[in-house]
């Protein structure tokens, strides 16, 4: 392989739910690398809970922007696999994304929407024609990310496909209100943070407290304006208004859970 | 190190009972980089349970054809590390595998046989003659792999052995009856799925059930087939016939085991 | 970028208290790649306990040696983020080391001494001068990291610092009498060991034992020389005396805990 072409090699990502203790996540760099074997894969997150696909969303959403230019994004969050969902590979500004059309990647396009998108129909840039009825990770989107990563043009993997038609997972409008903002818990992380889908910079720099159900939380800067096992709200490392308890849980304290309702309350500015 | 050379690398993949909470993955990858930094290394699972040899024959076997050719498998579950059982490699069609002589790569050798074999006793491809009692993956295993995948050839490593006294791991032949397959369950995953030994393509196009002590499960061609927490047989993505419980978890449910007997009744073809 | 630079990339590590089911550390991999594609990045252990500095500065302490000289090692655990600790970056004998100025890299520098520091003030090595408030890992520690994994010199990365002045996370130093040497667990592994700080190199060749509160333990060879479920000490993969029980979980059974005393009793040698 001339050194040219090593160099213009793009960075590829995996995104799933099939976790470390199986061999789904090997076998997939395996397939990856019967393709083109000089690409750096990087995974993003192997533990999206199972088929839960508004977390895997939420994790492309929050991590595509921190890799460079040209990525392509696997994300095997599969729950249709064997039915007539479709497989595709998306365009868009940053790069590239390959998986079912099932919506996980909406929360990226909701920020930077797709350039052009194709349904995976020409299987000369599958693993094999004999496609596995579980195991799409393997046999189309790992060695197809492969192959847009060494540089095969998007339009080759397929028949184009009208962007209206991809499959949408989508939260519900914020809605603003003169003094507040309505809008839900979109992700919980494993310390039990609630991330809101509240932009951090609807808050900043104003006096802001939040509403969860009856409780009153107050918006704050870091962790140590409320005392241990106080709850507070802040603007967290993923840009949303986040939910905590200092030295606590906040999805086991506060009960709350994916998509309950959250109401910022801006008091002045 | 000349460009030709670094082209010419094979992959190297690890397989081990270490987890990831301690240092031991990365300290073998490590000694990998101080042999050739060049190198492309990938995990195949690190949660074998501990000490659980047929777990690693398994995942072994159900992972090497997913390999480029001559990739190199490092393969450290080993409960003999200290007494005299042998280090070795062996060559075969699609590459190499490297680690203890305790049957860990027999069930990929019941697919596609050795063609030879060595002890590793050429301490100059170790990282220290002055090996630990405990940690051969990092001295011995992990080193002599990261030779091989660099190209040294397997006769350098150290003395031939004769194949014949390679240690095997082999499960129970299958029996064939004139309506039965008798044989057993051979891996349970971390979804509670039941994989067995009796390859899919004995059932495929066939009207087939699954007897499991006093218990008959169907088979059938995808989840949706039965009602959910319901049990069914089908050909799962490892290429085996697999017994799970549809949104539920069949190792509890149903109460198996490693290694119990399973039949296949062929009704009709 | 031509191959002669490529082939100059140090080797990068990681550790930290991420885990794997959030983005974290796949950010922090993909902000290493906007710096520079071509690096090879390790994993130390991502499974550090949350905010666990001294489980940290031994893990550190344990791989470092195992990684070809000139690895950067980049550590993030760190509780103080957001507040005035330092961001700092050290050259050592071996290479490179990132993170906090927290003591998490004591461990290293007590074997082998920092040659040079500086604080990392110069933001147009970070991954954005707009630091957040909580991630200091993926917006100075993993982008620094990169820079000087590609070459750029320590200097250039902010202004030195007095090496006296790094923070220190020091055990109590070892006594050591005419016949016994008194120290402490230093470390739990997962499978509950006990790791103390006592250098096996003080107990090679000579008969021993361990005490531990009113229990006494027997110096050994290896797991063997004591009956399933007793305790045994021995000289540990890692280099130091160690306890453990023979199939079993020495923590858990012994009641011990970081931090605890251990005391070698030397009868002969």
């Amino acid at each position: 392989m001339p050194v040219i072409q090593m160099n213009s090699n793009r960075i590829l990502t995996l995104t799933s739910d099939f976790g470390f203790s199986d061999v789904y996540v090997g076998v997939m760099k395996g397939a990856i690398a019967q393709v083109n074997p000089s690409l750096t894969v990087i995974d993003i997150t192997h533990e999206i809970p199972p088929q839960h696909l508004a977390a895997a969303r939420f994790c492309l959403m929050d991590a595509y922007r921190y890799f460079p230019h040209g990525t392509v994004h696997v994300a095997v969050v599969d729950p249709g696999v064997g039915s007539n969902r479709r497989a595709i590979a998306i365009e868009f500004e940053h790069g590239f994304l390959v998986g079912p059309d099932n919506g996980i990647f909406s929360g990226i396009l909701s920020q930077s929407p797709a350039i052009a998108a194709v349904e995976l129909t020409h299987s000369q840039y599958w693993r094999t024609p004999q496609l596995s009825k579980t195991f799409h990770g393997r046999d189309i989107f790992a060695p197809v990310g492969a192959h847009l990563a060494s540089g095969v043009p998007l339009r080759e993997l397929g028949k184009a496909i009208d962007l209206a038609t991809l499959l949408q997972l989508d939260l519900p409008q914020l809605i603003y209100t003169s003094t507040e903002i309505i809008g839900c818990i979109q992700y919980i992380d494993r310390f039990g943070n609630l991330v809101t889908n509240i932009p951090g910079s609807d808050v900043e720099n104003q006096t802001w407290t939040v509403r969860l159900g009856e409780r009153i939380v107050p918006g704050c800067q870091t962790y140590s304006n409320v005392s241990p096992r106080e709850a507070l709200a802040l603007i967290g490392s993923h840009g949303w208004v986040e939910i905590a308890i200092n030295c606590g849980n906040a999805q086991l304290q506060l009960q709350q859970h994916w998509g309950d309702r959250v109401e910022v309350v801006i008091s002045e500015r």
